[in-house]
């Protein structure tokens, strides 16, 4: 068997597609409606420079806006805060995002300022509220986590099915706050059977054989062999690893994806799978938004 | 192999006895303290009546009191926030619950209601921001809910082992907020390798099969059989259900646990097993709110 790749560019480029028509679509009956992406920077790491860039960049394409609010590394916890709350309460954003890592020289607690995004505006899904929500499988009022809802969209396009993962046999590894856990809870709530797996699980081979959707978020190159992945298995590798070479830019999965397409039935590529879908839901979740509140269809939340 | 039975009535005992050493010896230094639950009541369910008057009575027993506010079932949703948000401001109310099902004529949303309860209050652990804090495994910080808390309890100290769970198989049947999602998420983070099954799931035997920790909580009278169950495993039974004779008050797990008792390692009966724990550990659970916020030990989250 030769795993079909699943082009995690092209299907970005479909999402994309499909929210720059929403947008213009919009605009037929509401000239002004935008779409505004707010991207908190602090410092001025040269990776996250690229990452925003890519993310303002795929934004502008398709007729939404995106801003920048690069702070200082010597910005402090609480002024930090202040920022957050200015953007929470401006109504010109209908998206923020804080790009992470931090590069700061105080010491900040990244989790508290995440938190204090208003829900509503939380695009990248990073906020309590929304992970709690996730967890309880409230499907219709979460912004779904950009990286899980990406594997999501792989899977039922790549499938042609949106029930697909119903029933599956679900293994991820991995239970980061980003990635592993929110997928976990995205992959339970279609339905699958899900199990989790992390440092602590002695037989992770054994446990990823079991998988029709194999999920892999661990951050270590070429760790899922071939001989772990059941025959015909949904593979998405989510890592994102630079080799040895400081010299080079290229970047691994978390799976030996050469080794492994002889066995799998579908996998995505590293570069060119999950990463550029992150970017593509990151953008689609903030129109979701920005329609629900510059539309006035507002959720049925009364208590926040 | 004939199973230990985990007697959840003795561990129970055990935990209130110590929970009202903790409260005499705290009013040594403050002769004030106390630890206040207000259990807001909708309707009068006789059911939740008797689970009401079990709450207040094992409270008062160890030196804690309890508050009953009881509402008539006519109430409205918004009537009802206002009980809740005054429970949030009352500086002599350390924890609140709301029993549940309401029985109530209007149409009331329970979770939103829910959702109302101050954080540090919630020590039935249902709101949504300690649901999300859960999932991430954010321990410190977050207050357990009662049943998974108990299922924790109980294995660790029957097996006298606290971290008995790192590395096992655990499978929990079932995906509720109140017992499998949450069941799932602790004892994922007490590093088991967790599979969460549920109505979907296709293949429960074989699933039930791989578990060292199997906890049921589908609410089927007898659903797990004695062949599900892998030999020595540590089985635990939330369920609670009612027999077909209307006339007795007997109630069923969702184990078969007559024949289940030959080839489990431990197993834990019903009644008398994870019941009585769940009582205690919101006992437990006020006490400690009580004393973090009356002694000022305060959280270091400051975003709330």
């Amino acid at each position: 068997m030769v795993a079909e790749i699943v082009s995690g560019l092209e299907y970005s480029k479909k999402v994309l597609h499909e929210v720059g028509e929403k947008i213009a679509k919009t605009r037929e009956q509401h000239p002004n409606f935008q779409s505004v992406l707010a991207i908190v920077q602090v410092g001025n790491r040269s990776d996250s420079n690229v990452y925003i860039n890519a993310k303002l960049k795929k934004a502008k394409e398709i007729g939404a806006d995106g801003r920048l609010i690069k702070l200082p590394d010597t910005i402090t916890q609480g002024d930090l805060k202040r920022e957050i709350l200015a953007l929470n309460h401006d109504n010109e954003v209908d998206g923020i995002i804080i790009q992470l890592p931090l590069d700061c020289k105080h010491e900040i607690d990244a989790d508290t300022v995440i938190d204090l995004i208003d829900p509503l505006k939380d695009v990248d899904g990073l906020t309590r509220i929304n992970a709690g929500r996730l967890a309880r499988g409230e499907l219709q009022r979460t912004i779904f986590p950009c990286t899980p809802f990406g594997c999501l969209y792989l899977v039922q396009q790549a499938t042609g099915n949106p029930n697909f993962v119903s029933g599956k046999e679900v293994v991820v590894l991995g239970r980061s706050k980003i990635v592993g856990s929110p997928a976990a809870a995205l992959f339970l709530w279609h339905h699958g059977t899900v199990t989790i797996c992390h440092s602590k699980t002695p037989n992770l081979k054994e446990q990823c054989l079991r998988a029709d959707i194999l999920i892999v978020a661990i951050g270590r190159k070429h760790f899922v062999k071939a001989d772990w992945i059941k025959p015909g298995a949904f593979v998405i590798d989510c890592g994102i690893n630079v080799g040895e070479d400081p010299t080079s830019r290229k970047i691994y999965g978390d799976v030996d994806t050469e080794a492994a397409k002889e066995v799998a039935g579908f996998l995505t590529p590293v570069p060119g799978g999950v990463g550029p879908m992150t970017v593509a839901m990151l953008i689609r979740n903030t129109y979701e938004q920005a329609k629900r509140r510059r539309l006035g269809k507002k959720d049925q939340d009364d208590n926040e």
